[in-house]
């Protein structure tokens, strides 16, 4: 694999002093590496316009080969799901100025505060750092959700970066993806109800629902299946939101006062940890219970 | 119509058909999404110019840490280095138009060639590919390298694109890469000879070497412990070029042709792979002996 | 002056049936157009961020010497400030979506609505349509400001845009600029005073001047000129805001009813037109007054 | 404190001492200034990336109107045309990094060299000052060309910039651009003379017209109108193109050497000036006869 050999060698010189071709090349290159310097001026500044939110989102690359190799159960997964999050959380605790992430099926969603400047908001770190460090966690957590199911080879996302100048921008930016989860949740599970407990191909159940809306799945899978749609699980249904919540924890610490036996106090600490919910985030009512997240707009 | 209740599961809906809430409230969020979809506008584009070389370029964060915890040998380690190449070559043989790649240390450059059109040239798209990729790679290959020394936690990269608009400046750009490879191993070389065979403490190592030119440190490794750095392994000194190499492979083939009996003739194929190389990239002689690599300025 | 002598001339071509050189050269031009037509694909798409207010602020390039060589008065020349503020109604009335302008000294600011769609928000078109405009408004219109004294030569603007995502950050940027506009007009007439007045060489009043607060200014007009600063006149004290004005426009219409006689009525239009103001527009009066000119930040 | 009142001068103040508002007024003002200064963190970088030829493009706005309204003969009018020219020259004379101009029609196009750092290579710098040198000069040099007829209002353009990384593409940009001047002014020239000449209504010309190619309006000029179309003034058919001229000028001058006589020698100086050229500049002719314009591809 290692065929240097059409490269220039310097050959073998014995005598050091009386040959010092290796110092004088050494030298040539360090010098050199101001000669070459001027190409760091080709980078361009990508650093985001202030005071909006910083969106980076990623999706699996070619997930549907990776879930078919894998054989991820259909329509959801709840060991790949959870897998996701495990990621999410990841990148969230290393990254404080994170105020909210965002997942469903193989996309994750992170908002930095609009008052961020992680990495001085330059557009190219802020997303590599998250997708790099969401790639190396996927591999990293995958056997605490898969076991022994060995992962059979290195998985890709692709990123990207968006801006959103004010909370309502942004909210419906988290409404958007939810509402894509929903449609997309709400379809796979009339399609995979057809096929696996309606015995249909999928080129069957894929005809049986073409042109149907959504009242019309619901009642495929009431009438025919028993199943409310209502009644399926939220982390399938609503997506997955990783928000920072505020711990109160007591812990006993032993003081000792002048004059006084040493004794035990109660002392009480507040700490933050991410915490996830499966619920509606496109409501007032998610926001209203969560005050902190977003900035006032009149900043 | 829509009850967002926080985290809470919507009560058992007994008789669907009474309470057709479930339909209809998925109704209304799949029209919703429509009228969220706008957010979808706030993405800019990022293309990058056309005829130009698209580099990547990656760097470990904080492998500073990464090195200590895992005790990394100074002041070069091999296994570190074969899986910063291992990962490299994932990321090539995942991506056709990456002509050349370059890496040293922690860092690796990876050159799409300059017509690419790979994911419309979007940098955020480019960028976030490779890092991730190589991200997932290093978590998934750990173990070739390492054995049972265990990964402590996922590690992270931060990525960035520079486009270069001429074959000088990209091989300027190479050879900057280089040239630093060199000036940091032949520091590093001689302060870790300097603490680990000359028993000097690290901030002793740094005062010794306060100033010095590449003529001087070569001086002490060649007086002091009879090290010729030229004679340093190449892969230390001159960092790490992949590069895609055409094989000719001849195999057998069965043919039948008519009238005649079954027979076997050789066919010969051309294939590609990733080939390593240590050697000089500043120089003419290794773009002389590779003309493939770089497309033509007057394109 | 024209001397295309060395370019290739087709000779007289005689009989044109015979020698149908033209014919296949116009063809082949036609034809080369689609071969050439790549080229566009390498403009940049550089929209502006959606729901931000779009700024395009113009400076005079070099006005220092366009000033002396058509002797501006100093510290003001009313009808160079004329001038410029009939170039921003110009520019104004041409594009709708301005909903405010800011101007001082050789600047002009134009803040576009931020749910502006002019040019599809492209910067590129947005500020050189500004700058253009005003600058051949600057030639146009300056015989209205200075009669017979002749404009020397044509002047020149640069421009530049810059987005802000919310009321406060718009509000601010022209509060920076009028700022700027009272720091430099309190600057520039006590050192005219001292030099008009005072007799002072301009190096002396520069000295007398170094590291002066803004009171001390004060106190010298006061006490040595008898000038209170607050009585100059708000134009240059405050520089001047271009807004629109709804306008109710009573005119007499002439109207025939069946089985009446034509009789005149009273109709009442609404026009809008350009307005300028002196006045303060850091604090809040100023926009409580104008509630129309920002749009609410929760859109 | 701050007393904002709209558009209201504050009373005049009489004892000065006694009522120090204006004072604290200017210095609060001045202090705020700081405060406000964070706005400037909004703008953007817009550098060009380096080694690559700067276009700036600009168009006449609505210059169709413009052309009715001043009479402009049809299908050109060489006044228009000299005056486009004489702006152009005047945007080039001051801008020494100008290589080479071409213009047609309504537009023109200015070309920076590569290693250009005229404004930092900031893009909205260069293209605003190329827009509005052109737009003051052509209101300004408008008598030259149009004599007693008036300027019925300030004409306005817009511009662009685009990037090209090679000689080649530069060059296939300015083709495109020529190609465009012939296949529009071919168009122009038949349509105009159909309808002039012809009798024919700008309705029946353009019925003519539809679906033809070049050969055939060739055709049509030749054999109804005896117009060799390749005899058209190179001006129409192929823009204008303004590069540098070296100019030898040979001078006298006096001078005294010691114990000599007085003397006059001649002195040659090179100046350089703008030249027109009405040639053809797609093929290499013109670039062979003048090479210093472009900038070798391997820098």
């Amino acid at each position: 694999m290692f065929r240097p050999v059409r490269c220039r060698l310097p050959g073998f010189i014995k005598t050091y002093i009386l040959t010092p071709v290796g110092r004088f090349f050494s030298c040539s290159i360090g010098m050199a590496k101001s000669k070459f310097e001027y190409v760091r001026n080709f980078e361009t500044d990508d650093t985001c316009l202030k005071n909006c939110y910083i969106v980076v989102r990623l999706d699996g690359r070619n997930f549907h080969k990776l879930s078919e190799l894998h054989k991820f159960l259909k329509p959801n997964d709840d060991r790949a799901l959870g897998l996701m999050t495990r990621c999410a959380r990841s990148v969230m605790e290393d990254m404080d100025d994170i105020i909210i992430s965002y997942g469903q099926s193989d996309e994750y969603s992170f908002i930095f505060k609009r008052s961020s400047n992680w990495f001085k908001r330059r557009a190219s770190k802020l997303m590599t750092h998250v997708v790099s460090q969401f790639s190396s966690s996927y591999v990293f957590y995958w056997k605490e959700y898969f076991g022994d199911q060995p992962l059979l080879y290195p998985p890709g996302f692709d990123g990207r970066v968006v801006l959103y100048p004010s909370n309502r921008n942004l909210r419906d930016y988290l409404s958007w993806r939810q509402a894509d989860c929903h449609i997309n949740n709400l379809y796979n599970t009339v399609f995979w109800t057809l096929v696996q407990r309606g015995g249909l191909t999928t080129t069957q159940a894929e005809d049986r629902l073409k042109g149907t809306l959504a009242a019309d799945k619901n009642e495929i899978m009431f009438s025919e299946f028993d199943i409310n749609y209502n009644n399926e699980p939220l982390v399938h249904r609503k997506g997955t939101a990783l928000i920072w919540e505020k711990m109160e924890e007591t812990v006993t610490k032993r003081v000792k006062l002048p004059n006084e036996d040493e004794k035990e106090v109660p002392v009480t600490r507040f700490r933050r940890r991410v915490s996830a919910c499966h619920c509606d985030i496109i409501g007032d009512q998610f926001w209203e219970e969560h005050p902190d997240i977003l900035e006032d707009d009149n900043c």
